[in-house]
């Protein structure tokens, strides 16, 4: 068959010219792979100058109704990014009998029900690889591979820049201020950089990762969701003495027809695969009760890395049209009966860090183990660190299992205990699987 | 659409129980997310004894002929191992236009290009996922994920066997021949481990992943071959002190229009992710040119997680049949006139640790230095362990890169120099990326 599939391509930054490049100048490389090269024939984006990529003359225009209309486009790929202009032009291509690639996690986790629904009622499919680990096929694994078997767990390093930050706070001992600047220099940080560190950018990909998963559609925004912000290389130092490297992870557990989620910077152990995912890279580890531990690791972001993956979604959907498929397979991601619900943040258990700044004196750490008792946390390990030339000295507590809103609550007590001084650090820790 | 698609499963041993279990017990898993269920209606095996699993009365039988011409099967899953009957019944089935789905790598790395040409002639799909890395995703990955980049190189453990004992090699310092004895009796190794222990497991697995990484189709027995029978824990504890761990590698490398293929034992970096692969665990590193390094990991065997995989591909031929889709994929898999040919052995170069017992006495640095001068190798350290109350020091050299030739010669110069005595270790290094 070799009827010509055609592509419109919203937007043309970063990501959207990696995307032009593929096709207009490394063609070749899959043409003898594949049954069909798509053709990119129209691409909207108000700015139509020279991108170094040999795009020819009047493809680029602003003329997105045009390009959503357009009888010849097989294949509309959303790179505007954000959950406006982007909604509507999804819907509308959608709505246009277009299929839908596209690399917008704040769109797909949003909007998915809506999106899902539009294209199972219309026929025409969605795929969004590039929303979730950036280069890293880990949707696709999830779609077409590992989904014979329950899966029990998934985690998740699913944002570099904050990931870049912990390996050199890790690695050099800076601070946090000064890491965040020095990321945004090298272009690993935005210039408003509170999506990635305050950690809603792991939250919507895990978001994401619940569909794919557990077939659950959850407001992404009512998982647990903290940042990096307080994280310092003091702590960095003191999950060393335990044996754990912090990183800021993406978690979810089945248990039973409920899902725990959250996403922190969490202490795991310095041993795992996990932990020795650095700097920018991403990695996302899934346990499934019949394969086990299995775990994708790569660029997470980046212009090429990304671009590769929303290409291979296009030339995924583009294979099946010149096979005469029906392709919509958007099916499997539509809310189902049975779809597991969100436990809520407050009942979810598991290990906790705590260092307190106290007072040296005597006494001091009982009134901290009765604030902890009295919540019925029960305490694994304290440790006291130097005695001071300074009036107070760190005190590390690691305690047993407890619930978010007991920890709460008992740091809640601390701040009311006269020997503790300061803001009281709280990270969690996640054995991994 | 709602025809029923039917598998016929050749052979029930340890992975036919586990697809038998997913197909019978548990595709209520799947139900929900597929187009179709497909169902196996018939299993050829002489042994129609029970197997825990739910198998309807009847469906176990010897007839393979039967299984082969009867025309309701749609899917071949052949898990008879070898290259005989195997070989047979499965361009049977495809001459029969069934399609195929299989775990054998002896068969699909010996008589793949026979296979594929017979699937392309019929228009028929042959999947063979768990034939390289048991459960790993990594031909998926690399057929629809990462094809639209230029592949560079390619670094696998992809025989849990080995990387068993020299994990516990590392760990507990005890030679091979009392871990290899442990594995048997722990079931990580067969009671003949030749296939694993001699690397040519791993030699048939890279042949596979040539051909999809690289579209090269090799002889695998070509590929250059070492197992890990000589590695003893003296060499790991230097290795370490280097800076490196050991595994059994198989190595790819694009140069050019050719490859570079290898199987041996390798150190490589300590502090990579690669390094931190442990146990029974596989792992694929893919380095492409839009998207780094990507790493796949996982359990490359057992029951379960093999049969994971070879259920999906079951299921992603189904969903392609119940789609109307023109199912035949392998033209992607068929010998190409611009593939790139294998590099001899002698011609590849690396960097090389040798270990060599040595008279503790003046001048045989000097000596050895010779050896390897005349050969152009050249040092990149030297570090002589301990004085002896033996009469024998080990000597340990590093070199900088040098041909697999000259490193033959050299360890036959050493042969004819007399203070050098005993067997000569050698162990190739390797950066990865």
């Amino acid at each position: 068959m070799n009827r010509s599939i055609n592509i419109a391509l919203l937007g043309i930054g970063t990501i959207g010219t990696g995307v032009a490049r593929i096709f207009f100048e490394n063609s070749h490389r899959f043409a003898n792979r594949s049954d069909c090269v798509p053709r990119i024939t129209r691409i909207v984006d108000k700015d139509a100058s020279d991108r170094g990529v040999a795009i020819p003359e009047g493809v680029i225009s602003d003329d997105l109704e045009g390009a959503l209309s357009d009888p010849e486009i097989d294949i509309v790929v959303e790179l505007f990014g954000g959950t406006g202009i982007a909604r509507e032009a999804t819907l509308k291509a959608i709505a246009n009998g277009k299929h839908v690639v596209t690399a917008n996690k704040a769109l797909i986790s949003a909007h998915g029900d809506e999106i899902f629904a539009a294209a199972h009622a219309q026929g025409v499919d969605v795929l969004f690889e590039a929303s979730v680990g950036g280069s890293i096929p880990i949707l696709r694994a999830l779609r077409e591979s590992l989904f014979t078997s329950r899966i029990d767990s998934l985690f998740g390093i699913v944002n570099g820049t904050t990931n870049y930050i912990l390996t050199r706070m890790a690695e050099e001992g800076a601070p946090y201020a000064e890491l965040l600047k020095s990321a945004q220099e090298l272009g690993f940080a935005e210039a408003d950089p509170s999506a990635d560190v305050k950690g809603w950018d792991s939250q919507q990909k895990l978001g994401i990762l619940l569909r794919l998963a557990f077939g659950a559609a959850v407001d992404a925004k009512e998982i647990l969701c903290e940042g990096i912000e307080d994280i310092s290389p003091v702590d960095i130092a003191y999950a060393a003495e335990f044996g754990y490297s912090i990183k800021l992870l993406a978690t979810a557990k089945r248990h039973g027809d409920q899902i725990e989620a959250r996403v922190h910077p969490a202490m795991i152990p310095a041993s795992s695969v996990m932990a020795g995912v650095k700097h920018e890279y991403n990695a996302v580890e899934v346990v499934g009760e019949d394969f086990g531990t299995q775990i994708f690791y790569g660029k997470g972001a980046g212009q090429t890395p990304t671009a590769t993956v929303v290409a291979s979604d296009v030339l995924d959907i583009a294979q099946r049209i010149a096979s005469g498929a029906q392709c919509c397979r958007v099916g499997a991601l539509l809310p189902r009966a049975d779809a597991p619900s969100l436990i809520p943040s407050d009942d979810l258990t598991m290990r906790h860090y705590l260092r307190l700044e106290v007072e040296d004196r005597a006494g001091v750490l009982e009134v901290i183990s009765r604030a902890l008792a009295v919540e019925r946390i029960s305490i694994e390990s304290v440790m006291q660190k130097g005695r001071a030339e300074r009036k107070t000295v760190p005190l590390i507590i690691m305690t047993h299992e407890a619930s978010e809103a007991a920890i709460r609550r008992a740091i809640e007590r601390f701040g009311n205990i006269e020997p503790v001084t300061g803001k009281v650090q709280h990270i969690r820790v996640e054995e991994l699987s």
